[in-house]
C-alpha cells in the first residue's frame, strides 16, 4: 500500500472492487463527502470477480486525502490498492528514456550498427582514440555522477533515494540544451572510491556532471578528477551556483551604480558553493571580499582546522577585519548568503551601505524574506521561484556543458565560467533591467544559446578546445 | 583526415572547392574514371573563397574508393577534407540518445520533475528503498558493461573502442524488447576495479548485462557480482550463447529423433562459452558430454593447470575416454564447436553417427563450412547470419532481461535460461522444423514475447521473482 500525497489538486485512487458485493456508491459518496470530484476513470483490469480501476480525482481541502483514504479503506467489497498524485505518477517507471536513433528493420540495418560491420568503426578508434569523440555518443553525452550524500535539502539520504533528482537534472541537459545526460548514483560515499569509478566509467562521457556531493569531499573529488581525466569535471552546487550568483551581481552592481573591485562584499557560509562563488569574484577582480561562519569572520590573524577556512582568511579580508556578522555588514554594498534561513535581520541589512546587494540564497528558507526589507535594498535575489530574481543553477549548466562539449574543451575552466556569466547577465538588456528583474528566467529561450557561444569562445581563446568551429 | 572506407555501395566525399581556381569539373571526371556515380551533393559551408560540398558517390568496383581518393587529392583548388560510407555515418555522435518522457514546458511541470517536488519522491524512496524500482529509471533498464579486453573478434581493443558494439547493443535492447539500455565501457581491466566500479554504479540499474569480457577473467567478475549485487548479472557472451545454443541443440535432437540425455556430445574449445554451453547442457540432463581443448580429450585422469579445465574434467567425460578431435568425435552424435575456423574436417564428421548435429560456432570462420557436409550432417548450424541456422544471441539477451525486469528478479538463474532456451525453440512448430530451420530469425516478433513470457514464469517457479503479475 502506497500512500504519497500532498493536500494538492489531484489525485489518483486505484480501487480493486469485488464485483459480487460491489458497493461503488459508497466509494462515489466517500469522495463527494471530501467536496472531490471524480474528473476520470481508467478500468485497468477485469476479471470474473474483481475489477480494478484508477479514479482520478480533484481535491482542495487541506487533509482531505488522507481522510478520504481512510474513508474508503472502510468500504465493504473495495481495496485501496494505491494513491498517488501526479508527482508520483510523473516518476513511474523512471523520467528518461533510452532511444535508438535510427531504428533496425532489417539485416542490413543490423550489420552495420552491430556485428560485423561496426567492428570497423571499433577499429578505427582504436587506431586514433580521439574518434571516440566523433563516432560514439561521447560527442554529446554527461554523466550527472552523485553519491547521494548531500541531496537536497535532505542531506545524505544515498544514492537510490538520490536518483530522481539526478534523472531530472538529465531532463533539463536534454529539454534546455539538448545535451544527452545520464544519471550516475555511486553506492559508495568513500571520496577514493567514487573517484574511482568515475574514473572507470568516463570512456562513454564527454563530460562529468557532479551533484550533491557533501562538503569537504566534493573538492577532493572534482578536484582529483580534474586532474586525471582529460574532459570536463564540473560540480555544480559550487561552480553553478557561483555562475549564476556572479551572473545575477554584475546586473545588481550595473543598477546600483557599483563596481566589482570598489564593492565591499560578506559571504556568509564558507563551504562548497560559498568558496566557488568567492573564487569566481576574485577571478573577476572583486578586492574586497569577507567570509563569515560559526568562527565568525574569517581572518589570516587566525588559523582555521577546516582547510577550506584557512584557504578563505589567507585570500580575502584584506583589512584582516574581526567580529561577527554585524561587524561584517556595516557598510558593506554586498551580501551573499549560502548558509542557512533566517539569519539575517532587518538591522543588519539597515546597517549596510545604501541600497545594499542582499542575495539570500539558503534554501528553501532564505536568509532573510525579500518582504522583509524590500523598503531599504537596492536589490534582493533569493534562491526561490515565488519572489523575483531567482539564482537558479539551471540558467548555467545546461548552456556551459553544451559549449564544453560542442568545442571539446579538456576542462570547465575559470574564463569559461566567467563567460556563462557575462553571457546570462547580457541576455537582460540596459532597458529591461530592473532591481526585480537582474537575472534571466530560465525559460528564456536566448539563455543557452549565448551561454554556448561565448563558452565556446572562451575555451578557444583559453587553449581548451580540441575542435575548431566554423561559426 | 579520415578515411575509413570499404568497396561496398556508397561513400561521401566532403570536398572544400576554392571557388577561385575552382576546378569541380575535374572532381567529377576522377568519379567518372572509376565508374563511380553521383547521386547527390549537399552544400555543407560557402564562404567568400571557398565552398564546402557533401558528395554521395555510389562505386561498385574493387579498390575504387582508394583510387578515387588519391586522384581526388591531386586535383588543384579541391581539399577532400573526409571520406565516410554509411556505417560511419551511422555512428557519428554515436547511435543512442537520452530523452525525457514528458516534456519541461514551465514552472509547474519544472517543480514537479526536479526541485521542489521532486524531494516527496526522493523521500519515499529513502523510506522504502524498494521503490526505486517503480520510481526510477531502475524498472526497466540494464547496463551494457565491458572492459573492452575481448571485443568481437577484434580482441583487447579497450574501452573506447567497444563503445560502438555495446551501443549497438544498447539498440537491439530498445528495438527488440523496449529495454532501456545503456553502454559502460570501463577503463581498467583489473579484475577487483571491474567489480567494484560495477557494483559503485548500479543503484541506477535492474540488470547488468556484461559484455566481450575476456576468459578467465569474466567469471570471477560474473560470479562475484551476482553474489555482491541483488539485480540480474548475465555474462552475454556465455549464458547468452549458451541459450541459443541450447535452443537449437533441442530442436535438432526432435529432428534427428535423439534424446539430450543419450547423446553423446562433444565440445570443442573449453573457454568462457564452451563452459556455459555445457552447463547448461548438464543442466537439462546430457550425461555424456566431452570436452576438448589443447591438451586433447579433457579427463579426470588428469590434473590441468586451467581452473576451467580442471572443472571441466571432473564434471564431463564419464567414460574417461582420452585421445584428441579425431578420438573423440567417433561415433558422436553432436559436435559443439566454440574454438578456431575451419578446425574440422570431412573426414572428422563423416566418422561420427549417422545424421551428425554440428554447431560449428567459431567467428567469422566456422569449424567447418556448411557446404563441406552438408550431404553428411543431419543438421548444421553456424554464428553467421549468410548459412542457415544462425546461433546469434540477439534471440536471447533482449527476452531474457524483459522477462527479469518485469518479474523484478533479483538473478537471471538456470531455470530461467532454460526456459529462454525453451521459448525460442518452441517459437518453430513442429511442420516448420525442418534440417535449414532449427532456429527462428531474430527478426521473428513472436520471440520475445514468448521468452519473456516463459523466463517470468520461471522466475516465480524458482522464487527470484520479487514482483507479482497478473497475466
Amino acid at each position: 500500500m502506497q500512500s504519497q500525497m500532498t493536500d494538492g489538486k489531484t489525485i489518483i485512487l486505484r480501487l480493486e472492487i469485488d464485483t459480487d458485493k460491489a458497493q461503488f456508491g459508497k466509494a462515489a459518496t466517500a469522495i463527494e463527502q471530501v467536496k472531490g470530484d471524480i474528473v476520470a476513470i481508467d478500468v485497468i483490469h477485469t476479471d470474473k470477480n474483481t475489477s480494478v480501476r484508477d479514479l482520478t480525482v480533484k481535491i482542495t481541502e487541506q487533509g482531505a486525502a488522507e481522510r478520504l483514504t481512510e474513508a474508503l479503506r472502510s468500504v465493504p467489497g473495495i481495496r485501496l490498492l494505491h494513491v498517488s498524485d501526479r508527482t508520483f505518477l510523473l516518476h513511474l517507471g523512471g523520467k528518461i528514456t533510452i532511444q535508438p536513433k535510427t531504428p533496425i528493420q532489417n539485416r542490413d540495418d543490423l550489420s552495420r550498427v552491430y556485428t560485423p560491420d561496426v567492428a570497423r568503426v571499433c577499429q578505427a578508434i582504436h587506431e586514433e582514440p580521439s574518434k571516440a569523440h566523433t563516432l560514439t555518443i561521447k560527442r554529446n553525452t554527461v554523466a550527472v555522477v552523485s553519491d547521494g550524500s548531500a541531496v537536497l535539502g535532505l542531506g545524505n539520504i544515498g544514492p537510490y533515494a538520490a536518483m530522481p533528482v539526478m534523472e531530472g537534472k538529465a531532463m533539463l541537459f536534454k529539454q534546455f540544451a539538448d545535451v544527452d545526460a545520464f544519471p550516475i548514483c555511486l553506492d559508495t560515499q568513500d571520496t577514493e572510491e567514487v573517484i574511482a569509478a568515475v574514473k572507470h566509467l568516463a570512456p562513454a562521457f564527454g563530460g562529468i556532471n557532479l551533484e550533491d556531493i557533501s562538503a569537504p569531499r566534493c573538492f577532493e573529488i572534482e578536484q582529483r578528477l580534474r586532474e586525471e581525466l582529460d574532459i570536463p569535471v564540473f560540480h555544480d552546487d559550487q561552480h553553478g551556483t557561483a555562475v549564476v550568483l556572479y551572473a545575477g551581481l554584475l546586473n545588481a552592481l550595473k543598477l546600483t551604480g557599483r563596481t566589482l573591485s570598489e564593492a565591499r562584499i560578506v559571504v556568509c557560509g564558507i563551504g562548497a558553493a560559498g568558496t566557488a562563488c568567492t573564487k569566481m569574484l576574485l577571478a573577476g577582480g572583486a578586492r574586497n571580499v569577507i567570509g563569515i561562519d560559526r568562527p565568525g569572520i574569517l581572518s589570516a590573524d587566525e588559523t582555521y582546522d577546516h582547510p577550506m577556512w584557512q584557504w578563505y582568511a589567507e585570500n580575502t579580508n584584506p583589512e584582516r577585519r574581526k567580529g561577527g556578522l554585524k561587524e561584517a555588514l556595516e557598510g558593506a554594498d554586498v551580501f551573499i548568503g549560502v548558509s542557512a534561513g533566517r539569519l539575517l535581520t532587518r538591522e543588519h541589512v539597515a546597517s549596510m551601505a545604501p541600497d545594499p546587494i542582499v542575495f539570500a540564497m539558503a534554501n528553501p528558507e532564505p536568509e532573510i524574506r525579500p518582504e522583509l526589507v524590500e523598503d531599504i535594498v537596492g536589490v534582493i535575489a533569493t534562491g526561490r521561484s515565488d519572489y523575483p530574481n531567482q539564482i537558479n543553477n539551471v540558467l548555467c549548466f545546461p548552456g556551459i556543458f553544451r559549449g564544453a562539449l560542442d568545442s571539446r574543451a579538456s576542462e570547465i575552466n575559470e574564463a569559461m565560467k566567467l563567460a556563462a556569466a557575462e553571457a546570462i547577465a547580457s541576455v537582460i538588456s540596459d532597458e529591461e533591467l530592473n532591481r526585480m528583474y537582474i537575472i534571466p528566467s530560465v525559460f528564456n529561450a536566448k539563455i543557452v544559446e549565448e551561454v554556448r557561444r561565448r563558452v565556446v569562445a572562451a575555451a578557444q581563446q583559453s587553449g581548451v578546445s580540441r575542435r575548431q568551429l566554423r561559426d
